[in-house]
């Protein structure tokens, strides 16, 4: 029996106490994955069996649908115990999600003291650090012994989101060191901090991108990151469960957009129908109104196309090798981007790198389908203007697929948005263009 | 000035002191960075100058080249120093990286109960759980009291590559349950960690495919995943620094094998030029002959061509709206599968939905350019053959798009490999086919 079952056929049986007994023994990431599939009047019901310790976190857990109609539904009382326990960041986050009606309720639930700092996190812009911070750490002062740490940590702990890495503030909360469990554990009781605290800090500050401080995080392979102010003020951290998640929500992003899907924040089967037919048209639109150019060149061509019917077979082949090629660059460059390999001073470094790749793969491709157009059809002048047609596309749009997410960078635009249309439109428009003036040179028609 | 420059400098001047102070200061992943960038001669002398505690650190951070060249210098005793402090899974990386006659150099410097080890971890499959598992973690018996532990912690943890969550085994090494330093912390020192222990453990089998198995830890917010044998005897664990980079590098694999690149392990600027096209060219063939088909069907239909060469016009659009249309149901569904949301069990849920989906999209599209075709050349025969292939090709290529994945996983074979090159064909070849026949059929040519 899955999980599921069980909880709805105790919830049947009216057997509460069983369920709560069954919930406490359960994984809470599991049991949030259940709510999600239950009905509303089951959610209610089984949440109010949740053991008080895991309410909260597994309600974190939980699809944005399945909080909002609990939160419709608890009284003040409950909805501030839920709060209570709820980690700062869970909290914006939710925020974010609920209608403005709730967003009241929840914000009048918290701890007015827990309120000033929701409100202070929510005025971070959506892509900065300090949206995906929380405000809960252990900190430390440098004076004090291992024991005394270990003392604060037991006092502190439990309502922080890691405990695992402390942070060393002086008066004015600025971050002078950070020292780890690990190290706390492994030193004498005695030991000051100030002689075993880590003082070359990696940090990041408020307003950095969050996609870089989730680099950072994993180039470090750290826990968590402290985030401080422009006076190095200590305001919050972002733990590794959280940069995880910006991190491939980003390389996830970058994908469906240059795979023509505009992205969104929901799963496959928790997207409904109309929804994924809206993310996938406007792309469909975009690239269809950019084939429309290459559709009046062709039609230009109308002449050569009546003389050698044969010059349409090859259409195909150019226009898919170009845009391959294309995309091929732009994916190594805008992950090469995301990743802080590639910078924008490296441009003529990847202009240089590129042209000599797609010299290479052209001058292959071209000298191998000359010899089988050759073959194949027995028109030398075909195959050269085809051949010649795909020296000129692969290198024309492996610069393009090189550059232009480097230029859309440059004038801050998404690479990744900017190069699935663009690349297709001018390298397919291009393609063309140069395969019907080839040909007709060659073929003199 | 950069740390690089001032390494050099340091070098140069032979101000040894003053290095070593300096590179006491630094981050070991920083410093492995630079050490990528410096000559092979000054990688000698710096490694030298590192700290005892980083040296073996930052060796593990450094690329295969830089370390191959270190061990081919050093001396038997100074690689036993390195291999000492590397932890199990750095070493078994190493010695893949690494040339035969090293790796029996390497084996020779391990400690003779740490060569065995070495030596059944590098039996596990490349894809296996147990093949990125490491064999360092804290183990606990379920009687000692958190005092026991938390001395345990101190005598052993300095060469663990985690202790912040501690393994119970009984006497046969079966693991019963786990304790985080923070519950340890939060508890009093006479608790006995049979009290506190969590028993429903999140865990993996050492044959287990890795990508799962990051998944999983992802997936429950884990700092680390117990691996065990058939019999729960535990015997590694994997870390999410190390379950961070595999699940980076399989989506980054899926989208470069989706955009038509063999991938490869190294970073952009670090691949040479001929590396490049050889991991491109590879696709660019496999494409420009899937597109001879295409060739072929178009060649099959000249008569139509000469007829009415308007026709050869809408050719990019069909194509580029079937290729598109597909590779968006593609993307979504090898995600699902890769973040474990869409199992083979929902082949049918996944069919339904994207035909309902592809319905949606290619119904307006068709509507938009019957409009447009009819007022652009007024010819409303042409723009019903090209609405209704834009209909066929479009439900064709999101079922196809959504089910060949699966199927490909189904056959046991990589459904981002499977999905580039076929769908394209396949939505490619059709398409024409069918704008042919309506074209034919209607136009009555």
């Amino acid at each position: 029996m899955t999980m599921k079952e069980r909880i709805r056929e105790l919830l049947n049986e009216k057997k509460y106490n069983t369920l709560f007994e069954y919930l406490t023994e359960q994984n809470v990431v599991d049991i949030a994955l259940v709510f999600n599939e239950l009905s509303d009047e089951e959610i209610i019901r089984a949440f109010r069996l949740l053991p008080k310790e895991t309410a909260s976190e597994a309600f974190s857990y939980m699809d944005s649908r399945v909080q909002e109609h609990l939160i419709r539904v608890m009284s003040d009382r409950e909805l501030e115990l839920v709060a209570k326990d709820l980690f700062m960041d869970d909290t914006v986050d939710l925020l974010g999600e609920m209608p403005a009606s709730l967003v009241k309720r929840i914000l009048k639930a918290a701890k007015p003291e827990d309120r000033k700092i929701i409100n202070e996190l929510l005025q971070y812009p959506e892509e900065s650090a300090g949206s995906v911070m929380t405000t809960e750490f252990v900190d430390l002062i440098s004076s004090m012994s291992v024991l005394d740490a270990i003392k604060k940590i037991k006092q502190d702990g439990i309502s922080k989101e890691t405990v695992y890495t402390c942070y060393v503030l002086d008066h004015a909360r600025h971050l002078i060191g950070l020292v780890s469990v690990k190290d706390l554990l492994l030193s004498s009781y005695d030991t000051v901090i100030d002689d075993i605290m880590e003082t070359n800090i990696i940090k990041a500050e408020t307003l950095e991108d969050k996609e870089s401080v989730a680099n950072r995080i994993s180039k470090y392979d750290l826990l968590a990151l402290p985030v401080v102010d422009k006076e190095n003020r200590l305001v919050g951290i972002i733990t590794i469960d959280d940069a995880v998640d910006v991190y491939t929500r980003a390389a996830d992003e970058d994908f469906e957009k240059m795979n023509a899907l505009s992205p969104s924040e929901d799963t496959y089967f928790k997207t409904g129908v109309f929804k994924h037919a809206s993310k996938r048209i406007v792309w469909l639109f975009v690239l269809m109104l950019s084939a429309m150019i290459t559709e009046a060149i062709i039609k230009n061509y109308e002449t050569a196309l009546s003389a050698i019917p044969l010059l349409a077979s090859f259409l195909p082949m150019l226009m898919d090798t170009g845009g391959d090629s294309g995309s091929q660059s732009a994916t190594l460059i805008i992950r090469g981007m995301a990743t802080d390999e590639i910078h924008l001073k490296d441009f003529f470094k990847v202009f240089w790198k590129e042209f000599r790749v797609a010299f290479l793969c052209s001058s292959i491709i071209a000298a191998a389908n000359a010899v089988r157009i050759l073959v194949q059809y027995g028109d030398p002048l075909v195959a050269l203007s085809v051949s010649l047609t795909l020296i000129g596309t692969v290198v024309f749009a492996k610069l393009l697929g090189g550059m232009l997410p480097m230029f859309a960078k440059l004038v801050k635009v998404d690479p990744a948005v900017m190069a699935a249309p663009l690349i297709s439109t001018i390298v397919d428009s291009f393609s063309v263009f140069i395969y019907f003036n080839f040909a007709m040179l060659i073929l003199k028609i």
